[in-house]
C-alpha cells in the first residue's frame, strides 16, 4: 500500500495505466557521427508538426472549454516561436553536431533549470510548459504519436506529474481515478478532479512510478489518500462493498434530488453549490443544484500573464449564467492576493498576503480592471439572473466605492445600448471580523451577505489555516466565530435582506442544524457533499434547530460545541 | 535639507559629528614586498588588543545594561576565536604575502557578502558583528584608538549605520540626535534612540554622509524626518521657537507629575508606561508614572543565539520590579513569533507570520521554555509588585493551560522553599477579535484584561499594519473596533474585573475622552505621551465622556468618527 495526499475524495477500483512521456535522450557514450542537415530537417518537421498540433488542440479546447483553459496552449506555442528556445537548439545541432533530440533535451533543460531557480512563482510555473512542448517535440522527431492515448475501459491514470496540456487531453468519461507522484490539492489537476468528481491522491513520491506498473488492479481511495496495489482478496471485497455503499449513498441522494430543501414543519432554505472552474457547468446543472452560491471568478485570471479582456469575461460569465436559466449565479469579483497568485497582476511579495492587498483592495486601487470585470458581469446579466458579490470588505466606504463604480458601468451599457439586468442584486462575503461587527450598517446599502468562514475563522482566530503548527487552533465551532454568524444573519433578517454561507462549514453535515437554527437562509458548499446537508435538514424541524442553536451559543469551548453536536444529531 | 525615516520624535539642534569608520584599505597600484613575519607579529597584536577592549568593554556593559546587552560583545569575541576567520587571515598573510590590513579586510569582505547573502535573518544580522570586529581589528592595526571617541559638547550624531557595540559605547549625556545613512525604525539603535527620549532621523541615504560634514550646524526634526544642514536663519529661529514650546510643554508636563489622573468629576484612572527595554527603568520611574502597562519580555531573548536561563531572566524582572517598589509592573511573558525574530528559538519561515504560531501557541508547545519564564517571574515577584499577562489567546483552553503551568512552577518553587507572591495577579491580552468576542467567559478566569490595539487592528480588520499598500484602512477608530473595546470593558466590569490598553492607542489624546467614556480602567502607552494624556483626562468630566463614547459607537466609517472626536475634543 502507498498514500499521498488525499485531494479529490471517492473511491475507485480499477487497473492503472501510466501517463507515458517521452524519456530524456541519454548521451551514447560511444559518439557516432551525426548528419546535422539530416538532424536540422528533422527538427524542423517536428516544430511544424508540433505547431499544427498544438494549433488543433487549442482550436478543439477553445470549444469544449472556454478561453481560459486555450490560453494554456497559446503559452506553449509562444515557445515554440521564441528564438532563444528553438533558435538555440538549433545553434546547438549546427555547432556541436548534436543530434535533434539531444539538442531539444539539452536546450529544455537548461531552460527548465533556469526557470525553476526563479524566485518569481509564475516564471518557476513556466517551466512546466516548457517541459510539455520539449516532450512534444521529442515524441514528434522520433516519430511517435505525441498525442497521449489511453484504452477505451474504465482506468485509474498514473503519473510523476501531469501538465496543463495533458489534462486537457484526458479521456474524463474512462478516468475513474488520478494518481500522481508529485503535486498536491492546489494543483489545476487536483482542482479538475474535484471538479469533476474524480477520486485523487497526488505527491504519493517517486515510488510510485517504480511499483506501479501499467496494468496493475489498483484500489484508490481518496478520501484517506491510500493506494492498494494489487490488493489481497479481503481487501478488494471490503472496498467493493465501500464503494457499492457510496454508489447506493449517491443513488438514494439522485432520488433526493427535486426535493426541497426543507424542514419537517415546513421551514425552506436554499442549497447552492460553490464553482471553481467553468468545467463543472454542465455537471451542476445535471445535479439538481438550485443555483451556484459562490462563483469565483480569479479562475479566470489564473495561469496566464495577461488580463481576460471584458469580451473573454463575458462569455465566461454568460455561459455560467445561461446554463442556470433563471436559477440563481452569485459571481465573486476578482479576489486575487492572498494565496492566490495571478501574474497578469504582477502583484508585490509580502509579509502576511492574507492580511495584505488583496480582493476588493486590489479593485478598488485598479479601477480600469475592476471596470472591466463589472462591464462583462452586467452585460452577462442580461443571460440569466446573475448577482453580483464583492470579496474582503472591511470598511462601508469600500462597499460604497464599489457600488459607485457599478452604477457607472451601468450608466456608460445604457448610453451606449447594451442590455443588462437593471434589477441585479449585489452582495457582500462577510470573512472580516470587522465587518460582521458592523453587519447592521452593512445590510441597510446590500441585497445579500454571503459568509465566508475560511477567511472568517482565520482572522477571528488569528490563526492561518494553511499553517500546520498551529492546525489544532483552526475550527469553525469557535463560540466567537458562531457568535459572529448568529449576529450576521440576525442582523441581516432585521434589514429585510438573507444571508448565505459559502465557506466548507455550509458542507458538513455537523454543522447543518446549528445553522439552521441561526437561521441561514443559504448553504453553498462542493455539489458532492450538499446532498447531505439536503438530508439532515429534511430530518429536522426549525424548532429544534432554534433550540440547538441557542444552547450552543452558550459553550465556551470548541471541543463542548462539537460535542453537543455530535450528541444531539448523530 | 536632508529627509529619512522619523524613528525618534522631537527636536534638537545642534553641530554633527561623524562617527569614523576604519576605511577600506585599498589595494595598492604597486606592489610593495611585504615583511611577512612583521606583519603577522603585528596582527597578533592587534588581534590581543581588540580581545581586551571587547572583554573590557563587556564587563562594562554587563554592570551598566546588563547581561543581555553583555551577550552582543560575546557574539564578536567569539569571532576572534574562530579559526576559520582569524585562521584564514594569517593564511592570507602567509601564503600571499598579504599585509595584515589587507588580510583582515579581505577575509572580512568574504564572510561579510556570505553572511549577508544568507536567506536567515540571524545569520544575515551577524555581517554586522563581522564589520564591527574586523573594523577594531584594523583600527588597532594602525595603531589609532580603536574605542570611538567623541567631544565633551552636546551634538548630533551622523553615521552610515551604527553597530550594536558603537551603540553602547555613546556619551548618552551629550547625544541630542542621531541621524543615519541605513537602517530604519526597527533597528536596534532606533528602538534605544526612542527608550531614551533622543530624536532621531534614520535612512536618510548615502548622500548623508558627502553633505554633511562634522561640525556643520544641523536641526534634526524626528518628528518629520526633516534633516536641516547649517540652516538660514529664518528657519533655525523657527525651529528654536519650536523647540523652546517643547521644552516648555514638557515643563508644564513636569509640573503635572505628581497630580492623579482623574477627571473634573472625580472619576480615577491609571495611567501606566510601555516599556521595550530595561534601559528605560530609570527614567521611567523618575517620570512619575504609576508602573508598567506593558514590559516586553522578549527583548531579554533578542539579539542572541542561546536562551537566557531562569537566573538571567529572574534578575532582568527583578530589577524593573523592584526599581518600581509598590508600583504595578505588568510583564507580558514571550511573544516571539509573528514581526518579532528570535534566533534562539529557531522557528520557521511562514506564509503569513502575523497569523502564525506566535506567543502563547509557542510558550504551550514548548513548556519547558515556558515554565523558565514562569519561575523566573515568579521568583521575582517576591521583590516588587508583578503581575503576569499572556499574550495572544484565542482560546480559553489556552489561558487554562498557562494557568496550569503557572501553579505548577508555584508548587515547585514552594516545594523548593523559594518565595513568590502567592497572590500574583494573572491577566490576558485582548487582542484577537475571537478573545474580545468571548469576553465575557474569560472575564471569570483572569484578574484583568489589557486590550492590544496594534494587533486587534490587525486581525479585525484583515490589515498588515506594516503594509504600506493598504495602510490607508488600518485604524483604531474603525467602528468595529470600538465595539470590540466596547464590549471587552463591560464584560471585564460585569465581572469584577479592570481592563486596560497598551495599544498605540493609549497615547493617543484624540482617542483619550473617547476610552475615558467606554469605561477603560488604565492607558498604557510611551511615557513620552501619556502626560498628554493625562492633561485631558483632567480636562474632562465622566459624564461628559460617556455621552460622547455613546454617541462615537453609533458612528459608522473611521471618518465619520475621528471628526466627531476632533470636533467634540480638540
Amino acid at each position: 500500500m502507498l498514500t499521498g495526499i488525499p485531494v479529490s475524495s471517492g473511491i475507485s477500483i480499477a487497473p492503472a495505466v501510466h501517463l507515458t512521456h517521452a524519456q530524456p535522450i541519454a548521451q551514447p557514450l560511444i559518439v557516432t557521427p551525426v548528419n546535422t542537415a539530416r538532424e536540422l530537417e528533422l527538427f524542423h518537421q517536428s516544430v511544424e508538426r508540433t505547431r499544427e498540433q498544438l494549433e488543433q488542440l487549442r482550436e478543439q479546447t477553445n470549444q469544449q472549454l472556454g478561453p481560459e483553459k486555450a490560453a494554456i496552449l497559446s503559452a506553449h506555442l509562444a515557445f515554440l516561436e521564441d528564438p532563444a528556445f528553438v533558435g538555440e537548439m538549433q545553434t546547438q545541432m549546427e555547432s556541436q553536431s548534436a543530434s535533434a533530440a539531444a539538442a531539444v533535451q539539452q536546450v529544455a533543460d537548461q531552460f527548465i533549470s533556469l526557470f525553476e531557480s526563479m524566485d518569481d512563482d509564475y516564471m518557476r510555473e513556466r517551466a512546466d510548459d516548457i517541459r510539455d512542448v520539449s516532450r512534444r517535440l521529442v515524441r514528434n522527431l522520433s516519430g511517435e504519436d505525441a498525442s497521449v492515448s489511453f484504452p477505451e475501459e474504465p482506468f485509474i491514470l498514473v503519473a510523476g506529474d501531469i501538465t496543463p496540456s495533458e489534462t486537457l487531453q484526458l479521456p474524463i468519461q474512462n478516468v475513474r481515478g488520478i494518481v500522481t507522484a508529485k503535486g498536491g490539492s492546489t494543483s489545476h489537476a487536483a482542482i479538475l478532479a474535484r471538479s469533476l468528481g474524480i477520486p485523487a491522491i497526488m505527491g504519493v513520491g517517486e515510488q510510485l512510478l517504480v511499483e506501479v506498473e501499467s496494468g496493475r488492479l489498483l484500489i484508490l481511495d481518496g478520501t484517506t489518500g491510500k493506494l492498494y496495489v494489487e490488493p489481497d482478496s479481503d481487501t478488494l471485497s471490503r472496498y467493493q462493498e465501500k464503494a457499492a455503499l457510496e454508489t447506493a449513498e449517491r443513488q438514494a441522494y439522485a432520488a433526493m434530488k427535486d426535493l426541497p430543501a426543507e424542514t419537517l414543519d415546513g421551514h425552506r432554505v436554499h442549497l447552492l453549490a460553490n464553482m471553481a472552474v467553468p468545467e463543472e457547468t454542465d455537471a451542476l446543472v445535471e445535479s439538481g443544484i438550485e443555483g451556484i452560491g459562490l462563483f469565483r471568478s480569479e479562475f479566470l485570471f489564473m495561469d496566464r500573464s495577461s488580463l481576460p479582456d471584458e469580451e473573454e469575461q463575458f462569455q465566461a460569465y454568460k455561459r455560467v449564467a445561461a446554463a442556470f436559466g433563471d436559477k440563481p449565479v452569485i459571481i465573486r469579483t476578482l479576489d486575487a492576493g492572498g494565496d492566490k497568485h495571478l501574474p497578469a497582476l504582477a502583484l508585490a511579495q509580502e509579509e502576511n498576503p492574507f492580511l495584505g492587498f488583496r480582493a476588493i483592495r486590489i479593485s478598488l486601487a485598479r479601477p480600469a480592471l475592476f471596470r472591466v470585470q463589472l462591464r462583462a458581469l452586467l452585460r452577462a446579466s442580461a443571460f440569466g439572473r446573475l448577482l453580483i458579490m464583492f470579496p474582503m470588505i472591511s470598511h462601508l466606504e469600500q462597499l460604497r466605492g464599489a457600488k459607485a463604480m457599478l452604477e457607472q458601468a451601468k450608466a456608460e451599457l445604457r448610453s451606449e445600448g447594451i442590455s443588462f439586468d437593471e434589477d441585479i442584486a449585489v452582495g457582500m462575503m462577510m470573512e472580516i471580523p470587522g465587518a460582521c461587527l458592523q453587519a447592521d450598517a452593512f445590510a441597510k446599502e446590500v441585497q445579500f451577505f454571503s459568509i465566508g468562514t475560511n477567511d472568517l475563522v482565520q482572522y477571528t482566530l488569528a490563526v492561518d489555516r494553511m499553517n500546520a503548527e498551529i492546525a489544532d487552533l483552526y475550527s469553525y465551532y469557535h463560540p466567537a466565530v458562531l457568535r459572529l454568524i448568529s449576529s450576521v444573519i440576525d442582523a441581516s433578517h432585521r434589514a429585510g435582506i438573507w444571508t448565505g454561507l459559502c465557506g466548507e462549514m455550509a458542507g458538513d453535515p455537523l454543522a447543518t442544524q446549528l445553522l439552521l437554527g441561526l437561521g441561514l437562509d443559504e448553504f453553498s458548499g462542493a455539489a458532492s457533499v450538499m446532498p447531505k446537508v439536503k438530508e439532515r435538514i429534511r430530518q429536522a424541524t426549525l424548532e429544534q434547530a432554534k433550540q440547538l442553536a441557542e444552547h450552543a451559543l452558550t459553550l465556551s469551548t470548541v471541543e463542548d460545541v462539537v460535542q453537543f453536536l455530535k450528541d444531539k444529531t448523530e
